[in-house]
């Protein structure tokens, strides 16, 4: 059966059931990570849109990071080359680093960037390199894989005090200008913490964090930093750096990280203006 | 039977559907007048408070006038002397004249900056005197009342740019400074204009405009500005110095004007948010 | 027998002795409290306003506080209730409080922004409830009698800023909102405290302080803050509250306090301004 | 016999005299140009300073220009060479030059500055070199003399802006940048219409006006721009070129123009704040 | 024989030649549009990054744009699809137009911020997608490839006027965001009369325009706008679309146009900022 | 033999050696004093012009501080005064003054803003005196001679942040005003400490500075601070206040002090915009 369509009353009760989260989080920064897994889908990446245009024109300062690890892998394969990971990093050397940028930076990012514009937003795609917001330093024997090791978050301000919605593929520099692949979860935790961002939300594809991962009935929905730290070494490939980098921006300043179902239309707008608990919050 | 309550899928639609609204709005001038009557009551007026602060924090520029017919007549009573009326405005010697600032300002304005101040709003209660926002000059044979006749609108864009909410009370001084009682109507389209708001909303104490006034069935949900012209001769004592205003308003540059029901809890924010047709619209 | 008129080197003389009153106050905050008595009567306020207006002219950053005691009793008395006092304070229930709030803010305040406005400033009057300029919290078993707990200048200083003079009518809002009567001249000292102000000055219906109340000859024309406290056991009722809060601006950063003799006319300008020595200031 | 010191209620009437001109000039550019008589002796030129600080104090936007007429030729004649003249201007070869803007930039200019600041002002001297303020051209005939062609009052408006009062030496670079003599009542002529000048006063060595110059009692106190113009050809050698300025300048937009007498205390101080009549008033 | 180095007198020379051209330039914004030849030898990249770093800190407002022609044939090749051309612009079919974005957003783009950020510049990418900077509208019958309709400089502005250096991908949404691809050096032409550029220049691989096609000795080293005009039906497919931009751009406030020759090292240096006549100059 | 004129090769790569130091010194403040010899003859002095004027327009924020020596000399003995030295520092008496400050200020400095002004800069020039830069006090038994006291950069910092280059006069006043003659070595490099410079630039009439002041082949092209304190009372009586000078200076967080050669053109060019050592470098 379907439910009848929401009167007027209904409509009202939950814009003012917003309100008090549009109050708190106004004229604050909050951080989106958005999985490869959700931008796949041009269905879903609209929805995801139009949550993170609401976010932005309610008054949020929103900047937008996202990876594209199934993209890059496909892309990867058709032009013959077989993705080898080590520790759940991809193994980079100079020919998958071309591929690694064309799909972040030209495909994903410039796609992202559209949807958020027919969105309503003035978004606009960077990379680490543009401005020299990241600089990074290399991984020992992964080829062209590197760690963040500094953010100058002054292009990503100027944007944002500007009126701008900045999305940021996880490309970063070296020293010397080369550029290096860098895992998305981590920048994000790292330019949420330079920015002392108020939220940082990862939109995955699972429902959260669960303490017995096999146990689907086992979702946390809300843990301290200090026991994510604890659970670390037993994570899946996937929530290894998300929880690394969730609990590294909890201790510098960042007020809340959140793990959300990309896969479930809005997640991210109920967690952040309804009283619906969704996937796993992690407190400092 | 009692509907059930509304489910995340709900929630997200109605906070999507009001997406293209925000952005439309976002930005913009909002001129919210306020009857008497919807202030009357404390519950009322405190659902109001909630419309209107989640029209300011969404990026709505919002700018509140108010009356308060009934309040200053029941005051006059309760001091002994019995309200006249003539053409619709309110005889005022200059004992009425007190009452009517102290009512007006000193409790009613007082009392609406409270209930914003306390929906998250940074409300700034004004009267036309504060900054010499009006200048009013005497309506022949009616003691101390008086039309608005200039409008300078630095000190409102001032606490708007400034990230305050002007809430402003009909109160306005002639040229050698004399406070007259200005009708609320006026004073609240003659500011829209001043301002070139994008919208004036009348929130009133009826359903809207009827084109048959004894027929209830005879709601107008849409009508143009020339054809509201043409009904004035025979709109309520209450109608019409909404509709005159309302012409002037559209006539000068103010985008659309709004009858809404204030009784009708929310009925702003359907109106601003929703696709619902709320009350009367006049396009200009 | 009459003075003849003071000639042009007259004039010129006067007027170069308040150069370097003016270079001394150029751009310095200075609060000043004026009492209900020097309100009452119209021709004092309009002489007081003069002074204001030029104080204001010549680049002092103006804050003006009220109070209204006289003007509150008479309306209670008008409205059949006797006002009665604790301790100097009013006791206020609910009906007392609305006397109080729309004979402060409707009534003197609205009268005293109008008469700076017609000596050429661009007043503006606020109460501790706009903006949330005040916090209070409530003097036990008074009824609706506060203490203030919190100030937040920054609409204070937002007006001052953009040129506008702010004058403050002494009602503060508790936390959950309420409106309550506050001493006029504790807030006045609360705000010059948080103002940093160079001066805060009592205009008030005596010619200073005494050291003897019952001897007129006895007038003290300087002392320092820790001989005030020391007097303040004995103070009158009026001079009690002034000296309390004296004590406590002195004590947080405020430069001088003055208690100036209101009925004297000028009597503000000829201690900013003049070589005079009037009334009796009291230094940190 | 000696007058009384004036009492405080004097004192107080003559600073609220003062009120609605303060009121009237707050904000407004006034140029006031001195003749080099009135800067020679110390101590009418500390007088001259006190005036124009107070000036500058209560919120004019002052801007100083001078000559150095008799200075200079002091300055000639002291290093043996006998200043000559044509048509009241003064035939400058390139020594002559060289001793002009020593005397003008760094003696008369460098000891008003010093007399203002000492007053209380910020002064910075500039000459027309600076800042590319003006550009002179040859005047036919008379070497290194030169009329004012361009005036670019950035320097001037920059200097305004950050609180800084320019005082202009009136010498004046060709577009080859060699320095001229300029006339300093055209300087300032030409100065004030640039700049849209509320005021332009000549303080003088002569009470102002007369109808007829022999005739002392003929003083004219006020005087339209054509009346003045048909009086420049039987003027004397130093009230032709403050006659043409001030008609030129008032056909440009300079609100009114005054001939002062700079040999009076405070004649400035007089015009500008007292209802005292003073001098010569020339009006559009 | 090779010539000695250059002692310090001839490099004095050399930066004092310079001096004028920096005067003249300074504040001016100036478009260069670099052809995918001069971006293809990493070398020849870099001294272009040089000269342009240079431009950018003696403080011409720069904005770069980029094509990438031959990239994007190879990487069409390289994935099996022979590109096909139709009066000069590519055949792109949905494929095609990603492998445009690709390589014009993710490599080409990518790598001449990273040159530009070593070179010492605060390079940033974008495309026109990004801000909405370019709307474009399709070209009949050619698939994915358009033309620029609307050009929306803000966010163009922001970056110069925070210090950044805006590096302009050649790829532009049509209204419904779908990306499409725009002849490079048709976009700088509509970008620098937008922008009222002061010079347009145009780095190929060509000396310039000559006046006979098959004779290198009639390379043209000035000509009129309406003279290239006449010149466009007989020009080559590379030449065609600069000159028609640049007669459009020189109609609508460009001040310049030049057609350099990239492959020669610091032909842009040469003709900025010395008296050496380099390629072909196109005034209005 | 003459050498060939540099072709464009040399041209491009002399501009490219630059680079690197117009990005390092870009936005840095870098004060030059100028000794009056270097001013004394006027192709030299535009030289010099040409060379500061390339420095502010490639972004160095600049200020000059020139002393006059020789000219002053000059002066006095032309009326008739033979100049007295005690210590290197010049006995002044008044009328002494009176020459030192109408040579420095109205002479030299004139002279200077005038070639800057021609090169294309926009300076302007004060004194210690303008703006209340410098305060002096005297130095016991040399008369009207002081040692800066105080330094209030605010008018510096303002003209420089409103694109003008200062040109600054040794002269500063006393606290009571009176102007003294002060060492502009010694001007400079107090100037260069209050500023935090990037550089403080001494152009001399010597090579720099040399370990056996007799033997031209002992120039020393770097030392650091203390090792030239060290030297200080073996020193010339030119080189010593420019040594002490240097020292406190770097004591205070100048980065860098240099010793040129005014006498070799274009020393200052090569020293800051080329590889070529120049003179003697002093290192913190």
């Amino acid at each position: 059966v379907r439910t009848a369509a929401p009167g007027p009353a209904t409509k009202a009760e939950i814009l003012v059931e917003a309100l008090p989260y549009i109050r708190a989080h106004h004229g604050r920064i909050v951080v989106v990570k958005i999985g490869g897994e959700a931008l796949d889908e041009v269905r879903l990446q609209n929805v995801v849109a139009e949550d993170l245009a609401l976010m932005a024109l309610v008054g949020i300062e929103l900047v937008v990071v996202h990876g594209g690890g199934p993209q890059v892998s496909e892309a990867m394969r058709r032009s013959g080359v077989e993705p080898t990971f080590v520790g759940g990093l991809r193994v980079t050397d100079d020919a998958a680093m071309e591929v690694v940028r064309e799909v972040l930076v030209g495909s994903i990012n410039s796609n992202l960037v559209g949807s958020l514009c027919s969105a309503g937003l003035h978004a606009v795609g960077i990379s680490g390199i543009d401005g020299g917001v990241l600089v990074a330093e290399r991984v020992r024997d992964l080829g062209r894989v590197g760690d963040v090791r500094v953010v100058r978050p002054d292009l990503v301000l100027t944007l944002l005090g500007d009126g701008y919605t900045p999305v940021v593929a996880s490309v970063a520099p070296e020293d010397d200008g080369t550029p290096l692949n860098v895992n998305a979860d981590a920048a994000a935790g790292a330019l949420a913490a330079a920015l002392g961002a108020a939220k940082l939300v990862y939109l995955t594809n699972v429902e959260g964090l669960y303490s017995d991962l096999g146990d689907r009935g086992s979702l946390i929905s809300e843990l301290k930093a200090s026991d994510l730290e604890k659970m670390v070494p037993n994570l899946s490939a996937g929530m290894g750096p998300k929880a690394r980098s969730a609990v590294r921006a909890l201790g510098t300043g960042v007020g809340k990280v959140h793990i959300l179902d990309g896969r479930v239309e809005h997640s991210l707008l109920l967690e952040v203006f309804t009283d619906e608990g969704v996937g796993t919050q992690v407190l400092p």
